[in-house]
């Protein structure tokens, strides 16, 4: 499969056509970058950048686009002979991954001509900002079912084809057990479950028979939906009679409940599956659920063993969009890269100059103590102590003394338009999300009100920054 | 392109299997219908129709496909034999795409085995919930901006690839005027729109030799970004000289805002901008924009021309998903369709039974005034006075005694799996969506609080939903 070029903002293209007609293509450095968690969140999960990488590898134009541009009448053919022959000759430098991540610092840098960063910058933001945010989200709602199992539900009220599909993946990679969307398993060979819809029961006669058809057709996998008709009434009844019914053949059954209050039915139905044996028969709820209704219902002692979570794991909710931008950094100018900087009264989006290295800082136990941004020049310290510099009240600074590890945290994906390492399967991302939030003490994983895990500047970095602010004030 | 079948939640597939097995394949009638508008809005936009028909008819499972399925270990032969030759056959009768619709009334019916009817749920609610979703948040965004211009520039926080394409094709349905999204203006015939970033004006010496060269390049649609630096100590002064030197060549510029307080600014702006006598120069907007900020700017007097607006248009903001659901209206049973109904303790979870017919009620003037949901096999009334029955509490009525026309809203778009016409241009579907809203008072299209239409039940419909609730009972 091959991704259009015009997949782009239109100023993206009228941009690079001026660049190239200016003769002011040199070699640029952009920084993706973000300001703030998304969710009131302490951390988010990088996700998305082997799904980029291999649009950005594939990336061309047809001769219908070239000719589509051509209609709209702003495009000299110079320009549209360059689009014609394009493919992106660029470096990606990146962070891993699944790697946990924090604003103010570049999660992703890269390196080619301007135009060629230009034209790449919508498909950069709209596919790494959507899967981190639902990675994100996957991460929260994970951590906040403990050790219950979480289960992807939203193709339906998905954004899209893709908004389904992309979301699968994300929500995997960032700690869903499974997904319902069947397409997503194959793709990406995510486990599918399902259990069944109200129509099913309403297809048969009686609820108990259609309990039976069904347990008798999947007696590995039957989770019966027992709030069509009533649920304390008849669907915890039947389900218990087909339970025993089960447990006879030596197999078990789960129950699942989509309406009412989760808590209290939850609590009454373990007690009727207890009373009667059924201690092996797990309760799946679901029902516009979230991080935060999690949270508290197993903060309140519901009995709950399986999690179906929709619409807010595949989009994020009442949070609908990661808010990551793409700057430029610092430009080729007689064969010296320049650092450049955007100003902006509001301290916040003003951007960090240079070509930018992440550290992160571990104690001598692995758990991560603070990042870092630095110049890509620097050599960072093994030397301690250390001193860490507030990234916009350069006169509020702190110093480790004591310190263990420290990582590098971008590192280079493609070269000159070239992936470096061919993408990881996906329980493996997963896995990583996993041993790297084990690395972050818990109250940066708070679900409410966490704690805010700090990024500062090197020395060299925020000098930089105060002389370039200089220039400009 | 074809689009798979796996783009379906797995139990969809286990239960077509049951009814395979089960010999349960009878014919039925599924709703589509939704219970609450979004955003706390008075109206919502039925948008992705065409969309779903074109995949309903494009859908099928590839050898590939049904190797997957095989692999999961819990489909047999015979059903996966089935697959294989999949070909939707049924009918689906819906409203026109860029009908007003409301909560409680089926905008969609689907008739077919209940296996096909099963199958294409999914797709039908991804496809619907989306597009619905974002072409009404877009007839509210335009609603609010007046007389102004309202540009889609979210491709960037979309969610994915179709996140950003749909959400083009629904936003300019639903009352955008052009988007940023180059595909999206190549398949879909999209006016598109741009003006540069702040990378442009970095990418030169001087902010004035930037907003020159642009304007050299692109006389005729010039829009400057003026707030890299310093909105009103260097932005606008440059942009005025660069405004007044195109003035001379009978050219004009536009100038836009990305930060800063918008009402403050722009007035200031406006200010300066008239002094000169460039009052040609039309100022637009962008940062994070959404229907309520764009309605108080206005309301307090904020000189705008053009709305940016991006990630709230593109995604819903704070509601991300519109909450369409689809169930069992009816099944046939020797030869006759029996109405079926799913019962909840919540009564606004219930269902009405019946294959259904939905008529809009338009006074003499062409005003809308109440919509009605009725038996298919009703007669509806020439005959006046009219009685309609609250959907819930049916104690509650009221009776119209003069009204004009009445106009039944579901008609046949595909029939034995072949879609009756073909798609719309999409310039019509946006003129027909002003026209439809054109027919309903001000008070039902206010941003904030406003007035709810009234959606009821015929008695004959009432009278049959009573009865099936007491057998239930």
């Amino acid at each position: 499969m091959k991704y259009s070029g015009l997949f782009t903002d239109l100023y993206e293209l009228t941009m690079m056509q001026g660049y190239m007609l200016q003769d002011t293509n040199e070699e640029v450095v952009f920084d993706m970058f973000f300001r703030r968690q998304p969710f009131s969140g302490g951390y988010s999960i990088f996700t998305g950048l082997y799904d980029l990488l291999d649009k950005i590898e594939k990336m061309f134009f047809s001769a219908d686009d070239i000719e589509y541009l051509r209609s709209l009448k702003i495009f000299k053919e110079e320009f549209l002979n360059y689009l014609k022959e394009f493919r992106f000759s660029g470096s990606v430098y990146a962070m891993d991954e699944g790697s946990v991540i924090f604003p103010n610092e570049p999660i992703l840098r890269i390196h080619s001509t301007l135009m060629e960063a230009q034209l790449i910058e919508s498909l950069i933001l709209n596919t790494i900002n959507f899967q981190t945010l639902i990675a994100t989200k996957a991460s929260r709602v994970s951590y906040a079912t403990g050790d219950g199992t979480l289960l992807e539900f939203g193709l339906r009220r998905a954004q899209g084809f893709d908004g389904a599909l992309s979301a699968s993946r994300a929500a995997f990679i960032g700690g869903a057990d499974a997904t319902s969307n069947t397409l997503a398993g194959k793709v990406y060979g995510i486990p599918v479950r399902g259990s069944m819809a109200h129509s099913w029961i309403m297809a048969f006669d009686s609820e108990l028979e259609s309990f039976r058809k069904f347990t008798e057709l999947y007696p590995d996998c039957t989770i019966l939906l027992i709030d069509t008709f009533d649920t304390l009434g008849s669907g915890i009844e039947n389900a218990i009679i087909v339970g025993l019914e089960q447990k006879k053949k030596g197999k078990s059954i789960s129950i699942r409940l989509d309406s009412g209050d989760l808590f209290y039915l939850s609590r009454e139905i373990r007690k009727r599956l207890d009373k009667v044996g059924l201690e092996n028969v797990k309760i799946v709820v679901s029902n516009d659920l979230n991080e935060e209704i999690i949270h508290q219902l197993i903060t309140d002692g519901a009995k709950i063993d399986m999690w179906g979570v929709g619409t807010h794991l595949v989009t994020g909710g009442t949070e609908a969009a990661f808010g990551g931008v793409y700057k430029l950094a610092a430009k080729k100018i007689n064969n010296k890269f320049i650092p450049t900087i955007k100003v902006s009264n509001n301290a916040v989006k003003t951007t960090n100059p240079g070509i930018k290295q992440v550290y992160r800082f571990y104690n001598k136990e692995g758990g991560a103590i603070a990042d870092l941004v630095a110049l890509q020049e620097e050599i960072i310290p093994e030397k301690r102590p250390y001193t860490f510099y507030h990234p916009m009240y350069f006169h509020d600074k702190f110093t480790l003394s004591d310190y263990g590890r420290v990582k590098p945290m971008l590192s280079i994906k493609m070269k000159d338009g070239i992936r470096i390492q061919k993408a990881a399967p996906i329980i493996d991302l997963q896995k990583n999300v996993k041993n790297n939030l084990k690395c972050f003490d818990t109250s940066y994983k708070r679900i409410i009100n966490p704690h805010i895990y700090k990024v500062s500047l090197s020395e060299k970095l925020k000098s930089l920054k105060a002389e370039l602010l200089d220039v400009y004030k």
